[in-house]
């Protein structure tokens, strides 16, 4: 075969990432949307009760004053603000939680920038509530960032499917990230060859690894996030998507804080 | 039969109310939105080319400027701004739309309230891709507000399914609007007579008529909105959520006009 | 008004029905269909393990016996004969279920014909993942035939929102029927009244009351359908969607009587 | 690196596959399925009208006859029937097609077992509506089935995004398949490799190339079935993905050839 496959130079060209990067871009909602979604029923609305500080004791701003200050910081002592609910209405949360009202968390929808490996956003995209817009490997030539695993999350498997055991194989991670780097220094040297003959690169996507990173938005709501984290940060979940969710869950804690600890005190049983 | 129906009272009380009420409450994302969603397939951003009032000639702010400033009055002669895309980012909508590349028009979510009569309501929720709260006639004691046409929208029908005819037949409306007041206000003294023994509201509601009003919020993304109105902004569709569906349209429209001026010229196809 | 209005005509047409009916028509799939979908996981497939009969002790046709006969009688006793899971099959209904592993559910479709009164149909189809062809109001001269309950479904409501406590109140039946019945009768004769006017019928309809019955044919995945029970026969759910979700259940027993026991089991929460 | 990454052995071992395997499983409905779906509107039903057979001029079995008998050869010349509708019924589906009345369509679910290289499959996974149950790469140990395209499917891609252009290789084919194929023999000596180290499958997998070959079973609902051709079987659809698209649709027209007919007249608009 007369085309060159420069497998040294690949390998100089590859980002090893361990880690699936979630950033948060907006939301639209709060727990006061889920409250006065739920509320609806009842023909009522709903107020946030007050603004409070995280001192001790917190120094408070009533709803009339921070009407006027959209302010995030204490006047007081400069510490961050957060809203907060009145009883009835963080119980009303909990009550939802509970009785398995879920249409009111999906008044809240969340965006979110993921970049993650192909093998990761497989499983992310068999989510159908929701909406995805990915990177396209038709239309970019992609960059040989590949996933290479931190030494920790290194595991074996021993046992049969339904009964196996993952065991975790740090002692291992020097050779099999170096298979790893090397099986990906390969796939690049040959994509990129296919490339250098002219190939479509929709063709010659073929050759790359699931562990190539790609990048997707993702909107999703709320009750459909419940289902994300409970499914995928769970401990039989695959341990790269858990760390993922792990962050989409403390960014959803910013977003609807009460609606989030109601999901836990629940047994984060999806409404 | 000793329960005392009360229709003259019944009467007095019912509030006629001839078109139903949108109200837009929220929204994420708007047409640049759009455009950085589908530009994530080739791994690249736009901004907003500038933002301009609707003086002739119009005033501009250039990015760097309406970065500092989000006023949305133009300096010069005090006129409303709005955002303006790049060429190129108004064409990515249009084409998006003709190619029926429909998911970044998901990336968009609106939040609207309705008030509108169950009938209409039934049709609004047969509508899946995009959620309901509504008002129940469970919870809650509901008030005789009953929808009465305007005399333009009286109507006779003609011919068979699949080939009727609708006229327009406001000569009659006196006399059809008298018998539905009449309808509604036995119906209501029916309703009142069931809680008057104290009967759940659940079951009472059954006597309750499709002209009642009801409440509910719709959370729905851009791209189900033109499926809702391609339907229902149409001139088969049920005249009553035909000009609901006109009100949704106009909000749209301030959210998103260069989408919605791309649905239109596309022919009100959906993506 | 001129218009005459016939109560007494109208009374003679209503047909009261107490109960909603529902009719299974058809389904795709069975237990072992979702055995089958779980086990293309691991790139397996089962088969049946074996069709018995209900006598003591069962007598038993062996999976190559019944490839040649399809009967569902036995030929020893003439009992109704039931295809029969391998252990291991079944045990991998359970798990799926208690692990939230649903996907495999939704492999069965079910279809029923459901004739309910049209504020029973509301709740119906605010359930979004499956398929409604309802009755028109617009096409289809209604037929009086209108909800009035049972006396033992007679009930009353005491306490607050949330709070509030049904007791059945079969005591109140006659009057309550008696009621209910009057102010169908009154909703009819208007209606009636309106179409002899000439008036769209698709206008007339907003008199009609909340108990006149329609019809739909439904299709739903089982995931869905466990969704549809977990929440409807349930003791807080509307009394008379609840016995029609008892149908439901009992039908869907019929077709996958080891997903059914496994739902259950599980405490009924939805995979 | 002391690992042993044996690329001859593994060179041996793969199987190329150039085409997806579409495999028609099981469906519920028919052609007059959609007809009484829609005719649920009316509270009117149909029947079919015959069943002919193709021979010229064909011969007839009317309803009567075929209701005895449901075989499908003729009884006069021996070669296939099949179902025929009224012209009423033939109208009224293409009637539904034209004017976007789609729900009657979702009341036909279709079963098809999949067979396809990874990245086809994740194109085919972005359909929402619908069910997926796939072969997991975290249960199975994989098999070196892999893409390789027939030499007219190689093809070079010049332009730019947007704006590029397709243009057939087959000369460039013999070079293309042999760096693929070398990139896939090296890809799978490596997961050989981290499998011969003990390293779980799931973590494994990431070296595994886009091109392997994976299996799903799909249930699809004909109108999600009309979105997945008319995006998929259409010129500008990835080339592997738009062939098990022909086949797909060849496979629906099986079931309910009037609907197919319809669909293509509307211009393959989705209903």
């Amino acid at each position: 075969m007369g085309t060159h496959i420069n497998v040294i130079e690949a390998t100089k060209q590859i980002v090893p990432v361990p880690l699936t990067t979630v950033t948060f871009l907006d939301a639209l909602g709060d727990d006061l949307t889920i409250v006065n979604a739920a509320r609806t029923s009842f023909k009522k609305r709903s107020e946030w009760a007050s603004r409070e500080c995280s001192a001790q004791p917190y120094h408070m701003r009533a709803p009339g004053q921070f009407a006027q200050s959209e302010r995030n910081e204490c006047d007081q002592c400069g510490a961050a603000m957060r809203k907060v609910l009145h009883d009835r209405d963080a119980g009303l949360i909990r009550y939802l939680m509970e009785k398995h009202h879920g249409t009111p968390f999906e008044m809240v929808t969340l965006h979110f920038h993921v970049d993650a490996p192909i093998r990761v956003m497989r499983e992310w995209q068999r989510h159908r509530i929701g909406s995805f817009n990915e990177m396209s490997t038709r239309y970019v030539e992609m960059e040989p960032r590949m996933f290479l695993p931190l030494d920790e999350d290194v595991r074996v498997q021993e046992g049969k499917p339904g009964h196996y055991v993952m065991r975790d194989a740090p002692e291992l991670a020097p050779q099999v990230k170096a298979v790893m780097l090397d099986a990906y220094a390969q796939s690049w040297a040959h994509y990129e060859a296919l490339l250098g003959l002219g190939v479509a690169k929709e063709l010659a996507a073929y050759v790359l690894p699931l562990g190539l990173y790609s990048e997707q938005i993702w909107s999703v709501n709320l009750r459909s996030l419940f289902n994300f984290v409970a499914l995928r940060n769970h401990d039989t979940a695959l341990r790269e998507i858990r760390k993922a969710a792990v962050i989409v869950e403390q960014q959803a804690h910013k977003v609807v804080p009460y609606a989030m600890l109601a999901f836990e005190s629940a047994g984060r049983i999806v409404p």
